[in-house]
């Protein structure tokens, strides 16, 4: 029984807010620092009733040393060992919990059309030569992905893909979810951004987090209930209008908005696209830019970064297809599972066949983002977890049987009884 | 064998564009001629790749005596008793291919808060005051839902919904859907709505059809991937900002946006107010305003009219809530069941036990509309289908009893394995 070879296609690392001032180019440094004092006063006020206190600084106690691998090398990898993990793809933002490593201007996982474009671009260059160093540190086992504003300066953003891809940053690169008030992601103003990243390789990421926040009011709870939709949506913008068409080589994932939604929604768009009975009135624009339907896309130019995946989540994996499901422990985001990995993935994948395992834990993410498995194999071999580390006694492949053979119903017409009870 | 007694918890009703002229208030008249002449154009050119005109043509060619129900009292009974449905809830808009029959200034599916405020709220009236004497002639079958514009005018709008309660629309009221640019719905400035249709009994509907329909460029594909969403949205921001806590009387329901959405959504969100492993982070805030699980308060405050249930949403009813869920035929919209009803309900319940199936057909929407079952029985004696017309041979109880027993697996804990090989 070998050990997984395990890739966390979602970690985030930054540096403590002030740090980054020496990444800034000099010009901007006076302005970090104004920003720098507004932003720690802002972060007083949005405690209050917001954020769980009691629970932040049990967070922080118990994991301070692990917490400073968000940002120093050697303790991260000491961290993500511990956790059974070989392979990382990174994402900005450490502190997941009071903001207190985030990009600069925050260019990271909030960014949206709204911050001011000058800004947001020099906190992304600022982020992406400081994650060039840490990646460097240990370029193997680290895919660290660009931070790149694309919505109001397209050759500054051409130019910084370059840019970092040179600098040895191939996670990809990190838009913002929201475009607004630019326009959507199906416009062809992009596509000098869509054609550069196929050229480099560079896989396209949304990643959880912005929203339409300024409906919400105090109500975090509406803001849980659809945070995924707003940065899962460039998904069916770009399939249906046909971006993956005119960029066949295009990957787009989205990261961290979990995998339950998604063999529904391409359950959907494959019956609208082949105009089933609710949509047989609408016209030929519907797939005018398309040769496959919205499946065939998402196989071939799409990816799930689903983090800490549920085992509600894997039993739909023969409809979302296996392949293109990545897990993530989100270190060190409190939501994720480090520095419990074990437990979640032994709650997840206890009864699934170890060659999905496989897939889903590491391999997939493999030739997204050009790791290189046989050099992490020595390093797999000593950390990864087994098959028994993760309950994984017996053969599970009869239990699957069924879900397997029915692949996605919608195409292959076969149709399962219910579950029977115990 | 009693035959069901159906109730179409999705029809639509709607007089030929001009003839709405003599029920608007006569001060509208005028303005109502050039929306009429402007709107003929527009539709002109939308139909450009947009319609599917060969089946636009075909579809009035093989139903044009039927489509007249859309308006007609009598054909439309005869319509409705063809296709096994007593008694139906009706709502604005007759011609969902066209728009030949749609309420003034649009007013009905397609309001939002963009329309000139007075003009909806005229267009409401003139289809109000209609639609009451459409239903007035068949009082027991019909419950009309009045148009109700409540963004602009909140006290405007609670005169609007006295008067067609007193009028004899019983089905409640249809707001717009996306309430942009005025205030989200969990604001407070919407109670005197909530209040007096808790007072009076009337159900509150958002009904599929306005979407962000400025962001999709002539890409259709998008709208039909997310239009879903947009009707839908209401529902968590009225659970969570309390709105079912301060009117615990008042019933809430989504029509035509399908159900196959809701039991995740009812999963996410009372794991996320138990403050699962990703949400321990939110403080106090995030339930001030609740003392049940946001599932609690749909089962008890909301409904779904799912219209066209398909068999893979009703897998999924003892996670929904079987006494949540209300079908409907669509009448007289293409994307609907009519004229083949029959059809679609044998393939939807062939095999979900006749308690469950009376109940979504027809019983569950008797308490929400203030239908008279009894009054009704001869009627679905007489056209309502029987259990053989539905395919429904034999006791499917067993077949199901395990999904029964799992109910909503986050609160039973009881899991049971992938369903197997046939």
């Amino acid at each position: 029984m070998d050990n997984y070879l395990v890739i966390s296609a979602d970690c985030h690392a930054g540096l403590p807010n002030p740090e980054y001032r020496d990444w800034l180019d000099p010009e901007y440094r006076e302005r970090f620092d104004v920003a720098l004092a507004e932003r720690q006063k802002m972060a007083e006020l949005a405690q209050h009733g917001f954020l769980n206190e009691e629970f932040a600084e049990a967070w922080h106690a118990e994991n301070e040393e692990g917490l400073r691998g968000g940002w120093v090398a050697s303790r991260r990898d000491k961290e993500l060992d511990a956790d059974g993990v070989a392979g990382e793809v990174i994402f900005p933002d450490a502190d997941a919990v009071t903001s207190g490593a985030s990009a600069p201007f925050g260019a990271g996982l909030g960014a949206t059309g709204e911050n001011p474009p000058e800004l947001l671009m020099a906190g992304a260059r600022a982020h992406n030569r400081w994650l060039a160093e840490l990646c460097a540190d240990s370029p193997q086992r680290r895919a660290g992905v660009a931070i790149v504003p694309i919505l109001a300066d397209i050759d500054a953003a051409v130019a910084e893909i370059r840019r970092a891809r040179d600098a040895g940053l191939r996670g990809g690169i990190l838009i913002p979810p929201m475009w607004q008030p630019y326009e959507p992601y199906h416009h062809p103003r992009y596509d000098p951004v869509w054609a550069v990243c196929e050229e480099l390789g560079m896989p396209v990421h949304a990643h959880s987090g912005v929203a339409d926040k300024a409906s919400y009011g105090p109500h975090i709870g509406i803001y849980a209930a659809e945070v995924r939709f707003w940065s899962a949506r460039p998904l069916w913008f770009l399939i249906w209008s046909g971006v993956f068409e005119r960029f066949p080589g295009l990957r787009f994932g989205v990261a961290e908005c979990g995998a339950f939604w998604v063999n529904d929604l391409l359950w959907r768009m494959d019956l609208v696209y082949e105009r089933d009975h609710g949509s047989q009135k609408l016209g030929e624009q519907l797939t005018s830019r398309m040769t496959m339907r919205p499946s065939e896309y998402f196989d071939r130019n799409c990816f799930i970064g689903a983090s800490n995946i549920l085992h509600r989540e894997l039993d739909r994996r023969y409809e979302i297809g296996v392949g293109n499901l990545c897990w993530g422990n989100d270190f060190p985001h409190p939501e994720g599972t480090w520095p419990h990995t074990m437990a979640y993935l032994r709650d997840a994948f206890r009864d699934i066949p170890r060659d999905e395992t496989a897939a889903i834990l590491g391999l997939n993410a493999v030739p997204i983002y050009g790791f290189d498995a046989d050099a992490l194999a020595p390093l797999a071999a000593r950390i990864g977890p087994s098959p028994e580390d993760l309950g994984q006694s017996g053969d599970p492949t009869a239990r699957w049987a069924g879900l397997k053979a029915a692949g996605r119903p919608w195409l292959t017409g076969i149709e399962l009884a219910p579950p029977a009870l115990p």
